[in-house]
């Protein structure tokens, strides 16, 4: 009968769904891919990629396979982001968490309330394999800036390539908070490695990517951000009863801007964004590009800086962050270059209220505006009593 | 039958097995929430969304439950869309699709393989229901476009509301044809229901989005995209062994700007789009706002526009698209009107490389362009020979 044929195919179909969840079996995994093939058949997963040869955007789809990408934080940009490279086809990803699924989680994209209590890492690892079981994953459910971590997580970064003992090709940084963020940094300054930087706002309607080659652009302790906590540890800025807000569609933006822009990056199309940022509120993207600052407080980023002036002296090839749209605020002794678009108004207009926040803390573009914004009738926010130039003098002094 | 009776029993009996083992009844679904709480524990899914209120963004978030929306196509935006939704505790989805999930759809986020063979409306509300089981999910599992269909969706859209009989609040479009777009708008038009326009270009680096109010904004029809298929049917255009490429990365992020505008939209926050365009290439991003055509084909569009116009008379406080920074286009009868920050030279830059199209199609935003562009070196794109009126012109002549 068809009626019980159709049961039955819909019984299986749940026993596959449900061992999948448990982890077992081959459930409804696909099996492996041998070669990416651009054939236009329902059943392979590769055409809509392989079709970017054909549209005349990519030269060499099949070269994703040949680059290690590591992940670091596993949250609402790190977890799309590294769904989005697994059904990109990449090579190799490893991810690093030691947060734990909660269902306050839920309200971000990837993971599901039957996950809360898993480890990020492992819930991830299992998902994504199933979704692309030809990426090859290593995860680590741990915090990279203890000492021992620290030590094991450069070692990834030269060894953990594709093929083991060759360095990964990329570092993303998807965490959230300073620590991490410096540690990244100053493992990449080290070992020379191209990383990219990311982060959504506390108030959850704006975020950016960032692109640092050690010693071409700038690091992050060249230009830290506006949002910094001096001298004291972000963990007891944490108050009782209070979180950040987050939304799935910011992260996913981010995560879809940092994956975009990590493709361009590797297979070589369209241009390669410095820096790129999304504001919500009034839907605008600036865009930068920041050389290094010769005084960075990171030895190593200096010791990449004079390198990468010797390569340049000998190979005038080499190619030079682009300089000819660039504006420089003259009092600006951070050597900060902006190339964008957006005019210091806009900038402001598109600023979220202000937040009562702890001393020492200042918010990253949001210019103070005691006056209640109507963003939606379209009005114009009044100017503030602070300059970007005061900001970046006050950034300094601290 | 006594054997599949036994193996319908069989299947019946794993499947449970699995469920305990997954310590759950409604399979690892959590519990209804009767009211949003802004509470700060690991186990509230809603804490991060209701923190938008703390943080000054959005005055009243509970009222994301009292929303129905539909989005018509469950494909690679659609998906991601519903699923946006879905995560900030909308009210009610009500899923327009005919199509099946493929394993040729794994590069684009959201389903999964083991999915492969379901109706991507059945897959997706099952998916959604056990992500967020406090959103009502209604589902068609049918073609929009064939005459009945078409009365009964002009019914949903009527009466489908969170309380039935009652019209739903947003109509999304997230289909992949012009033929379906076409209908989302001629009903929209006759019902003077307000709703967001999506899509992604067919090299896979491009997208916008789009707000139509009828009456008061360019409706589908007022001003058609560059890429028409003229009087040919869509369906015979499609060639033997040739996809379109598409990426997780453009349509998360125009999912994501998508979901972003409908919340700013719904719980009037922000500045709402009109009209967002996210070219990847250059990692640019255009905005304007266009007015509806009066000369438009569709009647009901014409009639919205007398609408408009007779109630912005009666009440000089109803919102006129704002026209502040308009560059009107003299010679341009279809009376589109530009607001944006991005210069011509700019949109030419950022177009990929121009495909070899079967006869009657133009792509949109891209101008044709001879000399090989390699962007990733910076090099501006040369000057090409038809400039934005001449194809508007030619889209005219059509």
């Amino acid at each position: 009968m068809a009626a019980s044929e159709q049961l039955v195919e819909q019984l299986r179909r749940r026993v596959r769904e449900l061992e999948e969840e448990l982890g077992r079996g081959e459930g409804g995994r696909r099996a492996r891919i041998e070669q990416m093939s651009p054939e236009v058949t329902d059943s392979n997963p590769y055409s809509r990629l392989m079709a970017l040869k054909r549209m005349g955007i990519v030269k060499d789809y099949e070269k994703i396979r040949s680059f290690a990408v590591a992940v670091v934080g596993v949250g609402g940009v790190g977890s799309v982001t590294a769904e989005m490279l697994t059904r990109c086809g990449i090579g190799k990803l490893l991810l690093f968490d030691y947060d734990k699924v909660e269902l306050a989680n839920m309200n971000r994209l990837f993971f599901q309330p039957h996950q809360a209590g898993l480890s990020k890492v492992q819930a991830a690892e299992h998902t994504l394999r199933n979704i692309n079981p030809d990426v090859q994953f290593e995860v680590h459910n741990y915090n990279i800036t203890t000492v021992d971590n620290f030590q094991h997580f450069m070692d990834r970064i030269s060894n953990g390539g594709l093929e083991e003992g060759k360095p990964i090709d990329l570092v993303l940084s998807c965490v959230d908070n300073f620590e991490a963020r410096m540690a990244i940094n100053t493992a990449c300054n080290e070992l020379g490695q191209i990383w990219m930087e990311s982060g959504v706002s506390e108030n959850a309607v704006s975020g950016h990517i960032q692109l640092i080659i050690p010693g071409e652009s700038a690091c992050f302790a060249c230009a830290p951000p506006l949002v910094v906590a001096a001298n004291i540890d972000e963990k007891t800025l944490k108050r009782e009863g209070v979180c950040a807000a987050s939304l799935p569609t910011t992260m996913g933006v981010v995560a879809g801007l940092l994956v975009q822009n990590v493709l361009k990056y590797l297979l070589n199309f369209g241009t390669v964004s410095f820096y790129l940022g999304y504001n919500a509120m009034q839907d605008f993207f600036p865009s930068m590009t920041m050389k290094p600052n010769p005084q960075c407080d990171d030895r190593n980023c200096r010791h990449q800086q004079e390198e990468y002036k010797k390569k340049a002296a000998e190979n005038p090839k080499v190619e030079v962050i682009e300089q000819e749209e660039e504006i420089v605020h003259e009092e600006n002794d951070w050597g900060i270059e902006l190339v964008s678009e957006v005019s210091e108004e806009e900038l402001k207009a598109a600023s979220g209220p202000v937040l009562d926040l702890p001393e020492g803390i200042t918010m990253a573009y949001t210019i103070p505006n005691k006056v209640e914004e109507n963003a939606v009738t379209g009005e114009t926010v009044p100017e503030s009593e602070e300059s970007l130039e005061e900001l970046m003098a006050k950034m300094k002094s601290i």
